[in-house]
């Protein structure tokens, strides 16, 4: 058995370039070597404050592994070696990404279709088998989706962010003609607004007070960004949509004195969707929801359709593949320096850090 | 002008039985002689904390009224004048409930049909236009229903709560054969579990620790009544729910608590309903919501049919006429000695007073 290169977390503030043991393929499963993978929040999130999602005393219940993981949950690759029993849909060679959410298939949830929501939840890259910050990664045939030809891998590697904002979209009642505020200029907001746009949405209105994020924002293609903290973003947004307020509001900053505010920008009968992971207890306001009967709703990453929708989405221009997200690209041993921290002392002025594995496009 | 009795609320803990004077019907209102009167948890929460709803300081926008203000929104009469402009529909004698919201007809909400969701929302018998609690009363024709002939004036003064769960029942998602959590065995906890009777709801769970109201909700129909400081509501509401829990929760109690619990006995993509009206910001665990996708909608009173519907549900016999819900009738001159004390002393024995103003059934 081979050694492979990986990035690990072991703990808090822990994360190791290290020499692995090479996976094996087996009946079931595909060997991909990934080409691009994203940094993600959630490995921050991980790494300064955690194990949070990361199994740590208790190995997870269904792949039986704890700390220390290899991370990488935003990744394309390609195909090097297929399993027994894999179908023929796929061949080695195959340009791929990987939907990393695991679940157990049997659950309540599950057996309804609605695997992310699964009891034992997990997600490839935080709770083992692997993850895309390595040479090599093992997956179950499910996760492995097909990218379109006219789709670069860098790209393609931006698929799972852009699906948690698709699956927002999708899961919330927004229809064509409803105005929308996001709240918040990061990663996921701006998947959220280009979801937004790849469906036609004519009013989308950004909150934000950064002044690098606000110009994300713009060049994505928001058609009016409040700064909350100088404008009365309630009255903005009532004067905004006929005196009414928005229909649906996305939250993907997660800041209590901002959501409250929020809340009161969504018309009567509108919807609150949350996207964004608190730390911890969220106070709201419940007079503002009955008084409005305003809806909160809370979203779990995509499932279901919404991977095939985003790579659908970029190859006939819907979503664009002009790479604005990709505000830097990194080595795989650049990882700690060059990714984390640059993500943690320079948040605003970027958005996602690809880290190169073959590089392959 | 004559004089006339009135029980006016004048500030906490301070509710007067006063001669005031009879209030004029003037063009597109209606006057009525109040029947029969129910006193509302409202009510309480002003008397005992408030001025809350009550307008206290500055005059409600559209009454122009503030405290002292007459109390009793949940009142069947009949009608004894009718104002010029008023429609034929009505007629001196017509025997009438009043749904008693005050909106304004020109805010968002209100042109978009959601009165109950009006900016300047206000209620009869708290916001000004007297009350039930008085011998006449006059209100505009729009709040003015008439109650089918085989309804007693007495039962027909449940209508306003009972529209309370029928509205939230209308408004949540509850189809046929959902599983439903009532949380809280008090008059709105009853009268939601009245609504989903009515609608042939075959699996409704009660969650209620006072032995006196896990009776009521036995005798009103409830199939299952768990008493959540006994026994563990969330693995209990899997189990009998095909281990996913229940489709939608109602929260008639508005304890924090029991709501984070409930939470967690509804199903992936369920909705927990509150109606409950808190003194205080509500702390939820936004990951109970995300990582299930619950949803949460506020409901706020009645609107629309809700009261026709009521009204007609009791006349042909979906809900019962049984006078289960009446617990004690007391006289207009013993609504604090006789109503308020007794609902705050011996709360658990009572579901609702109602108070006698013509009496006439």
């Amino acid at each position: 058995m081979g050694k492979m290169k990986a990035q690990r977390f072991w703990g808090k503030e822990d994360l190791r370039y290290e020499d692995i043991d090479e996976p094996q393929c087996s009946a079931g499963k595909i060997k991909i070597k990934p080409a691009w993978c994203g940094i993600c929040g959630t490995d921050l999130h991980e790494y300064m404050g955690g194990p949070n999602l990361c199994p740590e005393k208790e190995p997870h219940p269904i792949t039986g592994e704890k700390v220390p993981l290899t991370f990488g949950h935003e990744f394309s690759g390609r195909i090097e070696e297929i399993g027994e029993k894999v179908s023929d849909k796929f061949k080695v060679g195959d340009r791929v990404v990987v939907q990393p959410i695991i679940y157990d298939g049997e659950c309540g949830s599950c057996t309804e279709g609605l695997i992310n929501c699964c009891d034992k939840n997990g997600f490839v890259g935080l709770s083992g088998w692997g993850g895309g910050l390595a040479d090599h990664i093992v997956v179950p045939e499910y996760a492995v989706f097909k990218v379109p030809d006219n789709v670069p891998l860098d790209v393609a590697a931006l698929t799972e962010p852009l699906a948690v904002g698709w699956h927002a979209v999708n899961l919330s009642p927004y229809k064509d003609g409803d105005s929308v505020l996001i709240l918040g200029g990061g990663p996921i907001g701006l998947a959220v607004l280009q979801a937004l746009r790849a469906r036609g949405c004519k009013q989308i209105i950004v909150s934000e007070i950064s002044a690098t994020r606000k110009k994300f924002a713009k060049e994505f293609g928001a058609h009016v960004i409040i700064d909350p903290s100088k404008e009365d973003i309630v009255a903005r947004c009532r004067e905004l949509c006929d005196d009414k307020g928005v229909h649906v509001a996305f939250d993907a900053a997660g800041v209590q004195m901002a959501m409250e505010q929020a809340v009161r920008c969504v018309r009567a009968r509108g919807t609150f969707v949350n996207i964004a992971i608190w730390e911890k207890q969220a106070k709201i306001n419940t007079n503002d929801f009955n008084f409005r009967e305003r809806h909160y709703v809370g979203v779990a990453t995509y499932m279901g359709g919404d991977f095939d929708e985003v790579l659908a989405a970029l190859s006939d221009g819907r979503l664009d593949m002009s790479r604005k997200m990709i505000t830097k690209k990194i080595e795989l041993n650049e990882v700690l320096e060059e990714g984390f921290k640059t993500l943690i002392n320079d948040r605003d002025n970027q958005v996602k850090i690809l880290v190169k594995s073959s590089g392959e496009m």
